[in-house]
């Protein structure tokens, strides 16, 4: 079984709003949009972030609880730590919440964090030692972990 | 702001456990394992998943719920419907719990759930209307929604 992972999607209420924020706020272009369904949105190299209004009963009929209590976080990550000082400034301008402030990470990088309207978790990071060659392999240096 | 996601972090509380299932069952070679606190496992072209033990530490001080109320999924596509239900035979055999058996998703592919031990929802799915090209993009056929 190959490591791979192809979709995250975020469970959530409002397609409309998730549309406000990631489409219209961030300026993140739909791969595919159904209205009242679900929102494709490439983020990766074969990779898509789904919003999707169906998820509970697409699971077959399961309870699903509050983003902002998911033990999930979403990392974007940028080339400055100026970038992450302005990621977080554009995402609270399109309706998101400051989590935590662009500060330095326990490992030293710059980092913050912003919940997007629902309540899921992105974190910004400008991490010098993870980096990715040419084929997509990532590669920690010694500062990475 | 580009689209882009680098990072996907679950926070769990037991990193063995994690080990045995990730790594020992499934077969997933890790990039980076510190024990005791994180282990990253690369799931994609310049793709992390992150499964760290202090999350709601590095997010500021929040509480986080369980991983089963988490209104997030992650899709492992395959390319047969064989393999769907090979790949939830092998997360089961590990340690995982079956949530929804292989059977046609309400668009029509074939599709089942399970949950890792902590309770994270993983879809294995073969969706032949989902289709990614030399690039990395990916197109969406007329039943790939």
């Amino acid at each position: 079984m190959r490591p791979r992972l192809d979709i995250i999607t975020l469970g959530i209420t409002d397609l409309d709003l998730a549309r406000r924020f990631y489409v219209d706020g961030l300026g993140w272009e739909p791969t595919l949009d159904v209205p009242g369904e679900v929102i494709f949105i490439q983020v990766g190299h074969g990779l898509l972030l789904g919003l999707f209004t169906g998820l509970e009963d697409d699971l077959g009929g399961v309870e699903l609880g509050k983003p902002s209590e998911a033990p999930v976080t979403l990392a974007h990550n940028v080339d400055t730590d100026a970038q992450v000082r302005d990621v977080l400034a554009r995402a609270e301008a399109a309706g998101g919440r400051i989590v935590k402030t662009a500060q330095q990470s326990a490992v030293g990088f710059l980092h913050g964090y912003f919940a997007d309207p629902f309540g899921f978790y992105w974190e910004v990071a400008c991490n010098p030692g993870i980096t990715v060659d040419d084929d997509g392999r990532v590669v920690f240096g010694p500062s990475g972990g």
